[in-house]
């Protein structure tokens, strides 16, 4: 692969490199770089936001190169000091390790493992005095400081800004020096941080990295940046089957983003493809869909898991095949039974029974796969069968007394 | 001596306490309190400024306190790491214990050695790690530290404010945690520092020090803080007769302030009563300004060398008696010698030729004790003798070809 092509193929998807004159010299070098991506200590628990990163970082090890998963247990250890947040208590060296097992877990899913340093800044933190926090902290002004949005806002707002978090981007920074990174990718949220990196590097005599953003991923509800706190993520630890069903009821213009994002079996002139054959009507987006469900659902699992998932959507949605696969969620009613609106409604697949009511005039409402009307029907305890309102929300239930 | 009237003791003079009734309630505890100063490690030479806090750290020890002087070589052997003040150059461990030994044979001619420990804060900071230093960063937020009036102004004039900055506060206020400070004392320019001791004190479950700060000395000039660096200075290791010399030549409006200040032998009851008499015209004030003069020169040197000093300012003045006391100034000359108004313009005892003609046709000069009038008179090489310009303008020259 030429060096220009190697270029594209990294700056596809992203924000923002700094600078890509850079990024194409270091790529020339003939060496493997070392691409540094900093993680919270304290979430283990990823979801496909997270992937938007390390599949870029899975591109750097394709073309040759050695990704550093840094760990940034120092400042995880000290927790918040100033003792405002309540959940960020420290954590100990076992909490540590931990997590650091769990993420290993999770992320050669997507990484090479043989090209992946797994590191923990500590390891350098743990050795320096206050003197050397001092020097770190003299290589920057408050007042650049106070530059960084999320600052300029609680400043201007008037929230306290405990003096330590000043210091956090500088030993973020300084983790690059340590690190002798070429690159640091990070999302777009992290751009002053990953910048701080180069002016530490540049005043400790390295040449300065090379900083790429990757964007945001939009999470389910398509406003939203995936978050757990939000509730639109798919974790990379979820079954198949939530990954095929979740993945099966995002909108199709989100479609598209995520595929650029995520897929890394869909090139960008594939995805080009598809995107016309859609729009002409010669294809429709469901299938480009199930496509991207049966990627995700194989690179968090495996193949026969997706092909059971992608089966078991397949039944559901049609109410012909096997619909043991999709996972059995049990609801509980009274003994006398509940009506089909408040049993849809029971079963979170509708926000209420008047909603519920609305969708059984539309005539869009099944049961095991066949349309049901009559507002009257009760179910009682002991049913077991796959509930749908339109073409994505469904969900097997069993009622207990 | 009562507590109420140790309280009075300590109160005279100080600008601020913090607080007045923590002091009377810690002075009624029985025990020698911990008092605390801190001082700069790279500015051992101290002038009378400084004294105005030593007096007050001896009253506290002939109170029975011990007196902890601090010297910060912490900070001082980190220098300025951002290195924009070529002043603040890192200090080596020999130099900070070079300065030490300068400071003790200066501030002993103030404070009792017996009562007196001299700390350097790099006994706790040394051992520090960088952890500790963003737990102490924690304390306090950006906010707090932008009140502080030189970083107030700096921020708001768009001038650096380099981060470690806002760290030296803490570091400052640490060490009455580390010492366990009673009292800390400082000028009235230190209050935010000392404030911070009370802080962290609190925050480690200390009770909070007293804060007591003691005004600014005015210099020579009688308008601006004495300073090395304007001149308008008496070091406590000049001569005795620069002592004598420079104390005579200040106003009485100021004399009455250095005796507050300064003074340990005039007590307020009697400085009162001493300005009553001026002010009738009972007493001449040249005659108090001498007490002052020859105490300040006894503290710094001894009775012998203040005797001599105040007799020679004497024959200076007067033209009678040994004017040899006084330090011989050489004046360069041209071969063909000086006007009388030149040559007091050389000697730097009148600011021009003109103000020199002046002073001689108000028949305010005086050579050697005898009025001069004659503009004419010319001075040549080889002539050495006492020149004056008023009451406290003089000196002895020898002219030089």
């Amino acid at each position: 692969m030429s060096q220009i092509s190697a270029l594209d193929l990294i700056a596809r998807g992203s924000d923002e490199i700094l600078k890509r004159d850079d990024l194409q010299a270091r790529l020339a070098l003939g060496r493997p770089l070392r691409i540094k991506a900093g993680f919270d200590p304290t979430a283990p628990d990823l979801h496909l936001g997270h992937t938007v990163l390390l599949n870029k970082l899975r591109q750097f090890q394709d073309l040759g190169h050695t990704v550093i998963f840094l760990i940034g247990d120092f400042t995880g250890m000290i927790g918040d000091p100033s003792g405002k947040s309540a959940t960020r208590k420290a954590l100990s060296r076992e909490d540590v390790l931990a997590n650091a097992e769990t993420y290993k877990a999770q992320v050669f899913k997507v990484l090479d493992a043989e090209r992946t340093e797994v590191r923990f800044n500590s390891e350098w933190f743990g050795a320096m005095g206050a003197a050397d926090m001092i020097r770190l902290a003299s290589t920057h002004t408050v007042a650049r400081m106070l530059e960084r949005d999320d600052f300029a806002k609680r400043y201007a707002g008037q929230q306290p800004i405990a003096i330590h978090e000043f210091l956090y981007p500088l030993v973020q920074g300084y983790d690059s020096v340590a690190l002798r990174a070429d690159v640091e990718c990070g999302g777009t949220d992290q751009k002053f941080n990953l910048l701080m990196g180069r002016a530490l590097q540049e005043h400790h005599g390295q040449a300065p990295q090379v900083v790429l953003t990757m964007p945001l991923l939009v999470g389910l509800d398509g406003v939203a940046k995936m978050s757990k706190s939000l509730g639109n993520y798919i974790g990379v630890t979820d079954p198949a089957i939530d990954i095929v069903n979740k993945t099966m009821k995002i909108g199709d213009a989100l479609m598209w983003n995520w595929i650029e994002l995520l897929s890394l079996e869909i090139g960008i002139d594939e995805a080009a493809a598809l995107k016309t054959d859609v729009e002409a009507g010669a294809l429709n987006p469901r299938d480009v869909k199930l496509r991207l469900a049966r990627e995700l659902a194989t690179r968090f699992h495996d193949a026969d898991a997706a092909q059971t998932a992608i089966a078991g959507w397949h039944a559901a949605v049609t109410g012909e095949g096997d619909v043991t696969a999709l996972p059995l969620q049990d609801v509980a009613v009274p003994a006398e039974g509940l009506r089909i609106a408040a049993l849809l409604t029971a079963a979170g697949i509708t926000p209420s029974n008047s909603e519920a009511n609305r969708k059984l005039k539309e005539r869009a409402v099944k049961v095991d796969g066949a349309v049901v009307e009559d507002a009257g029907l009760v179910f009682m305890p002991g049913f077991e069968g796959v509930l749908q309102v339109g073409k994505r929300n469904f969900a097997r239930v069993r009622l207990i007394g």
